[in-house]
């Protein structure tokens, strides 16, 4: 089908047939359409929308775009995905969580863009640390450890990466079958068995409400099992940051404390939720994602882990070789109350601005800086009192002041929203 | 306003403010924006449309995007604009009429493109003719003879010129703000004060109602009059070709042949009611458009007009001087009845692949070949009977004949359309 007589199809409301969107991700894959039609036919697919078995179709032919991991010799693999938040270090826990609980990690991973982090990115605030892995030390560690966490390679699902750089200069994200299509595509490509889902909810996630984030969730969960895997969805809020550190460093930090059973609960519990429908996917008891926290042999997975890839273990005994910035600002209240707002996008901007996230992609981020919020929804604070310390190099840091007195509202009554909504699993 | 705001904004259906469809159409202009901004802005208008306010702004921002010519000096000047149709000489009969009824016309045409001729093509099928014009022979020749016709500059509406091509390749043509801010736009920077605007519908038009091209023709005329200028429009049939000839120095035949009284009737009645609604628009008696035409005095303008531009005026006299391609083949009835349906897509497409017409910008187009249409809609035929002549260069040849032979559809009982289905005035 010619491209325009593909993108009038859409436009005017009707359904592609699979063969057409196989052929139409081949050339976008091969650059063999020129950007203007990809957005042209976006903002068609924005406001027209897609069916199911369009977002199915969609979703295979984004996957096989690329190379497509066989993982199938590993035994239980198990992959976690997060439709993205502030302070977001819960694949830091669970992956250590499923490996000492026998399943299988072996897991590729995004660097961060804009005010979300990326999981490669805090590893490699890990002296040591390695993200970029050959093939077969991918697979060793793997079989070796169980757990290994490498930097995603360009060829995974190339024509999602197309796409999404588009969807981002031309207002076409919001669109539920983009969004599902492209999570999924990466997620089959990168070949677990199964796939253990974070969708965020609130005003520091770009879905907003519980009905949009369940029906999101519903369609990837679908969209998986139809392509052959194992998938769940646990919603989860994000009206303020999850724990209480953002930033590169700070968050493993904050990581390791949580497996050692200590540091927020909230980090704990979300952890703890992703690993019992992780384990549950793959047939082992979701009760040892507990046990293997408990136990610490999840700790001690973590440590074989870094390791593995080349990391100072000695970070899980001595989280202070994790180097902050020299700098430290403190935010403090302006008034006596509760805590009653804690905007998440606001304190993800301001680690971006001190230099802990990228504007675009390929630059450099600083693993030391980052913001520690001391007081979090429902906390009482009294006027003087320290709501967070800023870790900064000067950079950035009278802006960065700036967000975060305005990411705290102090009001009169707040009760902490409840951080899992619901879980999604196959119908 | 950031261009991603921009397009989200009408991507939600709002309206965009005035000053910022300015500021996005002058960074369009610039090439300030990328392609695949503008192919999504334009997918957000054609599915969510545009007030009257934001189409006005629009018409007026591409206008002024490049040189606005001012003919103010020249007096009552009139140009003419067709929304596009098979065999349309209409501008080289209009022309001569109009300016030998007292007006003034200066008009700025263009090339044609695809299955749809050009006026200068046409033109420069005369022996010596010349289109490009220095500003100041342009209106040197405006003052001395009333009547210009030159090939359209670059600089007008260069916004428009980027905008027109991206619709072309992402299926967003048939958008009625759209194509009406961009006819308007160039005529308004062409800079008569009155325009006549021959809106085609049918078949073989991009209009296919009556009810689609009146709300476009109120549109432009509203337009143009918001924006101090004169304009009325006259809707016409377009499911066969206009007259009998399709080429380009075969229409110039037949424009002269109507110039003289004679020739097609539609030919000479479509003229006639554009040349009328013309001189009404800058007060001069509509009466004296047949005057003009009947006297001789619109034949001997042409001649002038012919001979200032350095072509052969010999023409007049003598039209087998436009040389005419020097193959005759002919396309006959298969079967006894009466011609029930003429495709004038089709015998566009004809004379497009014979060479008489370009596919891409740029191409030189062969003046000699074209078709005369013997037969036209509710002609009585005998089986064996020429339907139609073709005058070929070899080249396409098969594939014309295939294309007339389908154009025709000879059936039992038909009667030819209405020419002039409604005129359109300013309220």
């Amino acid at each position: 089908m010619h491209p325009v007589e593909f993108i009038r199809e859409k436009r005017d409301g009707g359904a592609h047939r699979p063969e057409a969107i196989r052929e139409w991700i081949r050339a976008v894959a091969r650059d063999q359409v020129p950007d203007y039609q990809v957005a042209a036919w976006l903002m068609a697919v924005y406001l027209r929308g897609m069916t199911r078995e369009e977002t199915f179709a969609l979703t295979d032919a984004m996957a096989h775009s690329g190379e497509v991991l066989d993982l199938s010799a590993l035994g239980p693999t198990v992959d976690k995905h997060s439709s993205g938040g502030v302070g977001d270090k819960t694949s830091l826990v669970v992956a250590p969580i499923l490996a000492a609980a026998g399943a299988v990690v072996a897991k590729m991973s995004g660097r961060g863009l804009a005010h979300t982090g990326g999981t490669i990115d805090k590893l490699e605030s890990i002296p040591g640390f390695r993200a970029e892995l050959s093939k077969e030390a991918f697979f060793r560690q793997a079989r070796e450890v169980g757990l290994v966490i490498a930097a995603q390679s360009a060829d995974l699902a190339p024509a999602d990466g197309r796409l999404y750089a588009l969807r981002d200069v031309t207002a076409t994200v919001e669109s539920e079958p983009l969004i599902a299509s492209s999570i999924m595509s990466k997620k089959l490509a990168a070949g677990a068995r199964a796939i253990a889902l974070d969708v965020k909810v609130g005003k520091g996630a770009f879905l907003k409400t519980v009905e949009d984030a369940r029906s999101l969730a519903e369609l990837m969960v679908e969209i998986g099992e139809r392509a052959g895997r194992r998938v769940a969805a646990v919603l989860s809020q994000m009206d303020q940051p999850l724990g209480r550190a953002v930033g590169n460093a700070i968050e493993v930090q904050e990581a390791i404390a949580a497996l050692k059973g200590a540091g927020p609960e909230d980090l704990r519990e979300l952890a703890l939720a992703l690993a019992e429908e992780g384990l549950e996917l793959v047939g082992l008891p979701p009760a040892r994602a507990r046990e293997a926290l408990e136990s610490g042999a999840a700790l001690e997975k973590f440590r074989a882990f870094v390791a593995a890839q080349g990391g100072d273990p000695g970070v899980v005994d001595a989280p202070e070789r994790l180097a902050l910035a020299p700098g430290v600002a403190e935010v403090r209240a302006g008034e006596d109350g509760l805590v009653a707002e804690l905007d998440a996008l606001k304190v993800g901007l301001a680690v971006l601005r001190l230099g802990g996230g990228r504007e675009r992609k390929g630059e450099p981020v600083d693993p030391g800086v980052g913001v520690y919020l001391e007081k979090r929804i429902g906390d009482p604070v009294k006027q003087g009192e320290v709501l967070a310390r800023i870790y900064h190099r000067e950079k950035g840091l009278a802006e960065a002041e700036a967000l975060i007195a305005e990411a705290y509202r102090i009001g009169e009554a707040a009760a902490p929203p409840p951080l899992i909504l619901e879980r999604v699993r196959a119908g």
